[in-house]
């Protein structure tokens, strides 16, 4: 983190293409996640670590997890559901292991077929194997529904606090918070994420924010100036639910990066290099509609990077 | 402004009107005009006061002012590009004049001929002539280009502050800042709101964002923690130089609520009764691309408005 002010991890390839009906071929995966890492994301959450018959987009985790941990720089992250995830994960090299945890007991039930208390026990048990078999593997939570839940309404903050402590307590190294069913505003996000870091210091983690009624990059903004400087995205708007044209479920990552670069954040990623990876993923899944407005609005003229560099290609002025 | 904490204004009617091609027919704007207003808006730009021969779409602005000077509570609002203009407004009873000067030199040349300098001139004609033919009428600056231009690139922040100040000084009782080419970013909003404020106390006017990057909201949100509490929006998101499925210019006035509504921040309107205006508006411009996430998406399972009020209708649980 040196060389950056915020990390933007890239969440496409597991909550995006998860998300995707169609299933996109190994090679092209490699290919994206190439192209991902040169445009200078640091981390990327690569796959599932499920059965292949519940999932079967997820089938190549393994491969997918080994290639990447060959890309210089770069954390390879698994979602992993699960203990027995966490096994494969782990033996597939994973630098990082991301767990999910539904806030809401209605939306965990649904989701995991395990209570919220449950999951904390999973946690527990992920964590200790962990420590037995790859110490220097990270664990991290991100915790779903925290902001309301489509299914129970609204969830009470401070449940969400005294589950995020137990997480924490279970072995968690992170603990983030996400608004899955995009039900989160500026306000709320400012304050959970302010008593978030309040209680779990170093290890509040990232947000995880959706665009869903159009307010993911206010809620990026809220928690930023909350002192969040961890943020998930994907890449084109990727996955995370989209119910309609334009109205993505995850936040863009270029849209994300764009703000961030703009604000004189550090992010380390080139937009236009990003731009290829848009490409490559275009490339793997032909007529899958991408969203994102600053690939169709391309850089403003003058625009300059955090770090005081200049797009290589100048912006054109032919836009309004 | 007692019931409300922040005030939308719905520029729809001219500056969405006047970037589409078509010509929506009076009687359509009247009903839509309605619908806004039967909605909770509180004040609306309806037409620009500039001759019929370059703006057919708004030979009708007399009509539209005359109308909405009897719709109870309504600031009937006009743009006027110069002096002519300004006296066909007074003329027609506007409550509000709203004259667009750019504070990019290139941009103010190409859109009106005139450079800042001869625009606060015209400015203060303008004022002289309110001042004697309807002195309680409101003299509104939009400082256009504010925070970019993209025929000229950067805007030094110093010269948007000296024409501000200038304007103010000419008589403008308002003076507020557009991002008129979507360039600009919360970081940017936030320190340019905070001098003007510094700079003209309560001459200090309305953010006008546009979401042509994706970052309307954020910079909305940005200009509110800056102490802005008045913002333009268009309903769908129509007009403000469109130029991709989904980028739209101005901010949808839909999101634009919802996120004040949530965030606790009462506008007076009601979410509802601006879908019925949607509808209205759908009704006088048949198939032309409306935006706006929340009337995608719909409400949240739970939503309460600021002022504690719960919609009529529960909102689904349909969403995930």
């Amino acid at each position: 983190m040196n060389d950056i002010d915020v990390l933007i991890s890239e969440v496409g390839p597991r909550d995006g293409l998860q998300n995707v009906a169609r299933r996109m071929a190994t090679p092209a995966k490699l290919a994206w996640i190439d192209a991902l890492h040169a445009a200078g994301l640091r981390e990327i959450e690569l796959a599932s670590f499920v059965p292949a018959r519940l999932l079967p987009q997820m089938a190549d985790a393994a491969e997918l997890v080994s290639h990447a941990c060959t890309l210089p720089g770069l954390t390879a992250m698994a979602l992993v559901p699960n203990l027995r995830g966490a096994e494969a994960a782990l033996a597939a090299g994973a630098h990082k292991l991301t767990v999910p945890v539904s806030a809401s007991p209605a939306h965990s039930l649904a989701n995991v077929r395990k209570s919220p208390a449950q999951m904390v026990d999973e946690l527990r048990s992920i964590a200790a194997l962990r420590r037995e078999r790859a110490p220097q593997t990270r664990l991290e939570v991100g915790l779903s529904t925290a902001f309301g839940c489509s299914l129970q309404g609204a969830v009470p903050e401070d449940e969400v606090l005294v589950l995020a402590e137990a997480l924490a307590e279970a072995g968690a190294d992170e603990v983030g918070l996400s608004d899955t069913t995009g039900m989160a505003n500026p306000a709320q996000v400012r304050r959970l994420f302010t008593r978030l870091r309040a209680a779990l210091g170093e290890r509040a983690g990232a947000a995880h924010m959706h665009n869903t009624r159009g307010l993911g990059l206010a809620n990026c903004l809220a928690a930023f100036e909350a002192g969040v400087r961890s943020f998930d995205a994907s890449q084109g708007g990727l996955g995370g639910c989209p119910f309609a044209p334009g109205a993505s479920g995850n936040v863009a990552t270029e849209d994300l990066i764009f703000m961030f670069e703009a604000m004189g954040q550090r992010t380390g990623v080139d937009l236009e290099a990003l731009q290829a990876a848009r490409a490559a993923l275009q490339a793997g899944l032909p007529g899958e509609p991408l969203y994102g407005m600053l690939p169709a609005a391309g850089l403003p003229r003058d625009f300059v990077y955090a770090n005081g560099r200049r797009p290589a290609v100048a912006a054109g002025a032919a836009h309004g």
